[in-house]
């Protein structure tokens, strides 16, 4: 098959179109003929040698795909059935081997690109900020880098919880985005302090940043307040100071989708299609595709990413 | 009544019994007539000025009694009934002022000097370990501190839930106490780092360190691993490496059980009844009072606890 490969290490340019074997399927797995694949800032990091593939997993790039199945192996799943798949990696391939309880269906109405764009973030808010923090009608949520594709989604989803939503963002222009899609406390953090507006209100937080905003986070959690890190932008050793946070009764959770379990992520993978895929069919939640791309395109796309000019997810179609 | 009262702040010594005013009952609350009171290390740190009572809290000491119903307010309770007290503050006095869903039954065959001295730790212990990091059978449970009231319990009632127990401690006569309870990996943390020993294996961890042990808690901690703070013997101010939490997708939480609203702590109280109680009651955990005083004495008795001398529970008699 063909499928994208890195020719020389950490750099995002060599990313080439090559001729490789096609997966061979272990137990449980199907192979899906990929059809779009969604493009992750997490793609762009592995090329710059930053985000290894956790062990066991493909090396080939791409976090998400949507497709079709042509061989079910040993699974209970239909050759022909249209998929959305959340991988470990691979994505970047003609085709590509998915453990069964990483399937998930298109959702009604959506395409092969729309589907691929979608099960990334929706698998990462969905886990992070239902699963395991628990937001709820009423709860005010906090959200680091409002505009971006993690935050314009969690923006949407906190509102259809019924949460009061908080965003910060480094611009007039982004604060609108978010306001767009529902935000109602917008903070831009190049003028405000956000810990200041927001001080013992934030029941639950949902962080990009890392070390940079840990102490300001937990003077921003309310009681019983519970804050989720997924992202480093702004380094990764804070000072914490246990004693505001046990004031709080806080929780602090750090956490990553690529290098759960299997069975983990089938559970995650369950959860999101039952509680967000309704959300993705009545429009509760609306998606941003920038622009799709040709699967050769890939190196492409992911040095415009690091450019900084994309507003919405980029697609590989193939 | 006759209550204990600082005559001279941050001054342990000058603890006395005066006579006060009876408390007045608030809505939902019972009048208990104290038998015994249970003394905590809070009560001493409470005296030195340390840790106030939270708002709306009895300005009196003690966190916990046992004691005879003797108004029931407007609750459904009967006056006669024998109960335990979880408090924010009061137990050092003839009669305490309780809300109805801080009152659990005393343990079947216990005494009221013995359920007085359990009360705290039990509900400590189990909000934290079994209702808040969920310990399961087959994990491994690190203590800090096993030798001590909060670790004693703790190892007890780790090995009732079928976990892993390991404990640190300063001296081979204190771990060969946390062996006799059942133990099971003992760490002299003078001779051990007990992040080497547990390195990528604790489940959930019960820590009253604080920040001197932010950094080695996080490297013992075992993927998806919870740990718990609830004291700060080693400072407030530590560390984290929030990249490598994240590679555990490991959680903190630091909490405390007297800064709770009524309603918080009578879910507590009750799923401490229900899933502790038992364990008392059929001897599956032990408690050990090292002996106990007059009510007149409280002061005396905290001065003994910051000597260092004592090795189970003081408990005041009235």
């Amino acid at each position: 098959m063909q499928a994208i490969v890195q020719t020389e290490e950490k750099n995002t340019a060599s990313l080439e179109l090559q001729e490789v074997p096609t997966p061979q399927l272990q137990p449980g797995e199907v192979l899906v003929e990929v059809k779009a694949a969604g493009i992750n800032r997490a793609d762009l990091l592995q090329s710059q040698g930053n985000y290894p593939p956790p062990p066991g997993a493909s090396e080939i790039f791409g976090l998400e795909c949507a497709g079709i199945i042509v061989d079910a192996g040993d699974t209970d799943r239909q050759v022909g059935e249209e998929v959305a798949c959340l991988l470990s990696g691979g994505a970047y391939a003609e085709y590509v081997a998915v453990p069964a309880g990483q399937l998930m269906p298109i959702p009604a109405g959506y395409s092969f690109v729309e589907a691929a764009s979608i099960v990334e973030v929706a698998c990462t808010v969905w886990s992070n900020i239902g699963m395991l923090a628990g937001l709820k009608k009423g709860d005010t949520f906090l959200i680091h880098g409002g505009a971006g594709g993690i935050g314009t989604f969690a923006i949407q989803m906190g509102k259809a919880l019924g949460a009061t939503v908080a965003v910060t963002a480094g611009s007039a222009e982004k604060l609108a985005t978010c306001k767009e899609l529902g935000a109602d406390i917008l903070i831009n953090y190049r003028e405000e302090d956000f810990a200041e507006v927001l001080k013992n209100k934030a029941n639950v937080i949902l962080d990009i940043i890392g070390a940079k905003y840990l102490g300001q986070n937990v003077k921003a959690m309310a009681p019983d307040g519970h804050m989720v890190v997924i992202g480093f932008q702004g380094g990764i050793k804070g000072e914490l100071n246990l004693g505001l946070l046990l004031a709080k009764r806080g929780t602090i959770s750090a956490t990553a989708l690529r290098s759960r379990e299997v069975a983990d992520k089938a559970r995650i993978v369950k959860s999101t299609v039952e509680n967000i895929w309704p959300l993705l069919e009545d429009g509760t939640i609306s998606h941003h595709i920038d622009h799709t791309l040709p699967l050769a395109e890939a190196g492409a796309a992911l040095m415009k990413l690091e450019e900084g000019s994309v507003t919405g997810k980029l697609v590989l179609e193939v």
